[in-house]
């Protein structure tokens, strides 16, 4: 027997985890009807500034637009006869207004102009709140940067040991992506989402001579981009955030898949290190990376979602039969769930736990066999490229095959002792002096990451209403 | 400021539309509450059929196992500890159910067990709820299909028209399409539903020798597939319902594309006729298609909640570090999207208005031209083919340029008039009998869908246990 | 029987339409192979540049670096001993150079440098191709939009007529979506693609201190953009530029798609005038939007492309086991399939025939139902509001029951014609009266776009190497 | 400056690491020309079988079928004029045939009945490879199944050692994946591949009464399933086969997945035994497992690709304006990337290395903590449940902060020596013993591989046309 219920039924069961942190709540029945509430509030605003309602009128709808006197579920029930919930919203809002104002609610404009414009205000907020969790992840990364500038770790390619590098510079390539991803959403968030006002076939007609004045206005108002024309069926900014929301996803799942490699059991460099989280009372030995795996687990939503957006383009004429619907349900899912992967990269970079000694021990794993080639290259001079080729390839074969290091089989060799003092050698085969310039990308990632922040610090500061 | 509130916020302003139908009800957070509940008391009903507990203790446990006593949202806050819900849903059912059975609460499983058994049971309560629209759906076309027959309507290719086929034969190929849909959703609802138990490490280790026999009677209990092994990181279960419902969205999306098409104004030929839906007040002319245009908006989210959830089969070792938690909100949102797409379907089919009047006018928009081929045919025999094709298309080149007929111009042609009597001629040109074997397939698909019904309905009757 | 060949099979069959205008031939085999060796002899030149090797032997192996010596076949099959091609270029390139200089070869590079350099290579090349293409298209609207710009046409919601634009301003619409594209991969081409350097963990540790200088100048000499850090395993560049190529398609199929709407043989508004093209012998009266149709089809491809590469920005560690590799195809794929989109819409827009006096009659076909709402609105003031509607929509319903149209409903309305003169009646039922703001957009959309392609213009002639 | 040339460029260059195996021939232009030749020969054979035709002109058209004959090239060339190669391959076939048998070339036919029929012989083809290649690396896994049956492994979930598994229980679970994938596809092959005849809208108008009849010996020539109706426009057997393919890539990704972390520097459990593939002259402990990271990264474009075919099912009317053409590039690619991902696979785990050594020196590297819990069960008769639990607990905890290990904690504990014969602990601490049913299940794996097999080759043998 399937369950009932008079009120509807949420999904609070999985939300905290795949709808994680601030992005929830702004996106959620109550965030949606007060942003289209927003929206008739300011057209009507900005039809009054246009002279074409009286400013009492506006007034009188401005202050009927609380979601608080609004029912959801209602309204989302009522939708079904016509295809959306903007038509039962605003007969409900024409209600609550009374006369006189009532006859000018909704006044020049079509359902999509409202819903798209919600859409937006909603994708505002919640771009917010993504971009803080991004940029928190990007300034733990930072510090982790700074902090591990110069502890060597094995560098891995195809999930192998190569050569070194530092935590430091690992770090520092995710600060650097996220920092990316946080730079890509700023902009769009400050030029990218547009307001959308075009009345019933996009050309503004109901308001007369004043629509495109009302149309700026209502941008204005709503602090949204005035578009060129009406984008009811040019779904650019849909499709533009929807690419930069699933570029964030993606570096936020290599980061966290990092982390939940990093911490495997047999590896052992970094952990979570929240108290009470992702242990198990039976398996005393495990810490499982919750917060990174609860990330790759919401990142790994996005790209589906971003591909049904970008094939929900086709927007048919001046209004689509379908693909305007569909976009719905994925616009706010992919908000969430890029938020959540941010929200919980966040928790995880932010509380990581770095075990450089275990760093150490894995490096010295091979015996020093990452080292081969530089010490290759110190021996040309004195050997030729040829001979210290073979003699550093047949050493690294018997340290393998014996299970011995590096350098036991270098150090008995006479063709090698004789030209390389015992110093020499010890410090070509320790992974501290092979990490290259590790340390100056660091910096040079740690100056960048440092100007963008200033930048954005001081833009903030003058504009106000950046999160 | 982000509404916020003490009780979880729904998505019930847009569920109407997009998880409409029966699907929304089986796939909330009561019905997964309840689906993992049922699988904790059948895992105790289990393990007390097997000797491993007492038969007193399983039933005091089964007796706890009423999603009424439970706090979805509550268990939800506090699945972030370690990631899933059962963690603190075994918590909350271990003290409902007191002691002493409470030390065989979730004996012997893994939290995944339990999540993943309630997975096919969610899926099964849902692919019975599509499965009952899809095949009503087929149904209504094939009724379609039976009262049109036999009228002609435009064979439409790349949009432009064709030749002629019938309106029962189109709705023809919609029916058998959706019997295709629900013949596979029925197949893997009755073999591709596997129960989950495995413990820890998918070893049974926790029930002793015992576990196998455990895991077997755990499925018969949920009447579920008992699998050949665990499967907690071979997802193939979820894989293929999942390109199941993604074949059966499609289809929908096929058929109600179709009849937004054929509502167009300018072709007029159906119409959905649910009073009081779909028009305007301000618009007298309009007749949305309401129930196909939200059809096709569901429908257009499946491929991508496929693509995440194939994607989402690299499951690591004996559990995935994400992979699994990605899992759920797709599956979930496939079943309803899927399911929306089913229930409007059925709601637009089991409503169509037929315009036959308009089918023929549309097939005489262009004078007879769909049958010049046949025309040509026919003189061929009589005149040689070129000759006749020369002859025919020169008359249609000039039925285009003038804007009148094609009999008109035949008509006033010696060496036609010569080898065609007029009655012939007015034969030839008449759409009616150019439409192929069209009854002859609709006769074909008809006996073939009457024998799936037949089929199933007895199937049914001897199983019991199918909607 | 499969066939069997010792030359490489190519694509050939489906390429012509799949893969159409210039981006085939600059994404092909000889294309990536000789963007790899640009990527090599640039390496050489940069190491040069900074002192690390002699300028001869960069020469030297400049001077190798010519696709026309290599057997890109060969290189492919060698390939699958290591999993990717640079290591046989390598191999091949360095016999070609010959001693001394060829010690130098691939020089502080690992094979993902490369290989990811000669990937912005191929997609800069590719976006110039497919900008060109986008940019012609709205061009193309652009003219239709002035020469339209007052042509009254059906304004069309959920593929039902609503009430009326003009044409111009749905070619307005159409324009500043291609040219919104065409900013946004400007933009990625200028500033967004990266040279890739890092050497075998991402520290440029064999270029020695030099390895920042040398990357600097690699970048510099590819003219690509020198990335802050190494981007081996964090992917912004690739998801950046995917997300902008899947948002330029969707425009080109919104676009595409409006054409085969509008030339439904019921519509007739638009057709493409290519001579020889779309039509059928057998049926004469078809004209297939054939540029139009495989626009949709190019198109269609991209957002699971999009998803693709996407899902594969989780690269492990300092080099992926597999997520690299992942992206080569569908890098490929998705800039052929833009492009391809892009090359037959800016056909199709190009050879568009509009049909005006098919929009007009379309728009009649309602009987002036689309004027209704006007019409009340200019009886409100005389009659009141609800007296007006009603009165209108009485003699609405009037008109769609007895097939007449609006006028001869209310020209027969003593009520309607006390207050309303003849001549009034017969301007407030005209579409061409009721188009609203449609022209006032089309030249506000036409000055954005003169003034974007003035600064295009003058920016290509400053820098003098965008396409 | 782009290259260019005379002779189509193929993807060479990637094609043997993405495009791996068998199946790119098979998917190649001289394959699916002689599929739409077979098509075109069947055709005639079938109308001369029906006495539609002369035999001797169907013999003389079926003689000219053989792609030797034709230029894929120029063919796909000239598919540019009407959208696909049909169209220019019956013209060159028609010039071939010369009279009279040339009057009867794809008589009754349309463009799409002779693509999609070659559709589905070039996916029959190419799933013979795959399933060839599945099911030889399911014996392979079965190997491993057997041979390593008791071979103690850590069993690993989110990344972390969990309790103990068998590495033969591992391999038995890849095996069962595989076997279902094989399955699956062997089912599709003989029951879901459908041959399409309709004719220009479906009705089989040009063969008269005839038409049925030809449409099924047409499929019988072929080999291929006659449908109950055309399915120009209902795309289930495209959709059904893509999802199978996407569940079989799936399932490749899951097990090279694995074996990628099996083989890690750290863990190194695993490696692929191939000689001179995947290792590194500069860095000589590298082995790269080549195959399985191939494997991973085919597998990787499957998922977009399914959405892609999933997303085109909305075909139009008669015949789709762009949704069918989508349809050709995804198909031939998810052949080839399943393919190549399966060839790979058969190749990496058919090579498979398997380390018991380092599986039984991982398992002890948390100190016996693995087996905690089973201490705990063992001392629970005698000390109780919580004492029991406290007491190793608390013994963990040590174990843990000390570095040292279970068993010297705990045989230094007065409670536990007591109760617990110094034998016993060290038996209870075994890995050996606490892989619980993993011995059991690997039978039951094995079992049930060897009832499919013996099912199938008795299946074959009777058949004998599947590979």
């Amino acid at each position: 027997m399937p369950p009932s219920s008079s009120t509807p039924d949420a999904d609070a069961l999985f939300d905290p985890v795949l709808a994680h942190g601030g992005v929830r709540a702004v996106t959620g029945d109550r965030a949606w009807l007060q942003a289209m509430l927003d929206a008739e509030a300011a057209l009507a605003g900005a039809a009054a500034d246009c002279g074409v309602i009286e400013r009492g009128d506006a007034d009188a709808i401005a202050a009927a637009c609380d979601v608080a006197g609004f029912d959801a579920a209602a309204i989302g029930r009522d939708a079904t006869a016509t295809g959306n919930p903007v038509v039962p919203l605003v007969r409900e809002l024409t209600a609550a207004v009374g006369a006189p104002a009532d006859a000018h609610v909704h006044r020049g404009a079509t359902s999509q102009d409202v819903l798209d414009s919600a859409a937006m205000l909603v994708a505002r907020a919640a771009v917010d709140v993504i971009v803080d969790d991004l940029a928190a992840a990007a300034t733990a990364a930072a510090d982790l940067a700074r902090a591990h500038r110069d502890v060597p770790m094995a560098g891995r390619t195809l999930l192998q040991q190569a050569v070194p590098t530092t935590f430091g510079c690992r770090a520092a390539g995710w600060m650097t992506g996220l920092d990316t991803a946080v730079t890509r959403l700023r902009t769009i968030r400050a030029t990218g989402l547009p307001a959308q006002l075009g009345g019933a076939a996009g050309t503004l007609a109901a308001l007369g001579d004043a629509g495109p004045d009302v149309a700026t206005a209502f941008a204005r108002r709503l602090d949204l981009v005035a578009p060129v024309v009406p984008w009811h069926t040019i779904r650019t900014p849909v499709a533009e955030l929807s690419g930069a929301l699933g570029t964030a996803a993606g570096v936020c799942a290599k980061v966290a898949r990092d982390i939940t490699l990093l911490a495997q059991t047999e590896i052992g460099e970094v952990s979570e290190g929240v108290p009470g989280r992702g242990g198990s009372s039976t398996m005393p030995h495990k810490h499982n990376p919750v917060a990174a795996v609860a990330a790759v687990a919401a990142a790994a939503a996005a790209p589906g979602l971003v591909a049904t957006l970008l094939s929900a383009m086709v927007h048919e004429h001046e209004r689509a039969a379908g693909a305007w619907h569909a976009e719905w349900r994925p616009w706010t899912q992919l908000l969430r769930t890029t938020g959540s992967a941010a929200a919980w990269l966040r928790d995880s970079v932010g509380n990581l736990e770095v075990h450089t000694e275990r760093m150490r021990a894995n490096l010295d794993l091979t015996g020093g066999l990452p080292q081969a080639e530089r010490v290759t290259a110190a021996l040309t001079d004195a050997l030729g490229r040829l001979t210290a080729h073979d003699l550093v390839g047949a050493a690294a074969d018997r340290a393998l095959a014996e299970g011995t290091d590096l350098h036991t089989q270098l150090a008995a060799e006479r063709d090698v002792t004789d030209v390389c003092p015992p110093d020499e050698l010890v410090r070509l085969l320790d992974p501290v002096g092979a990490t290259g310039n590790a340390a100056a990308l660091v910096d040079r990632a740690l100056a960048h990451h440092d100007r963008r922040v200033a930048a954005t610090s001081s833009s903030s500061a003058a504009v106000g209403h950046t999160s």
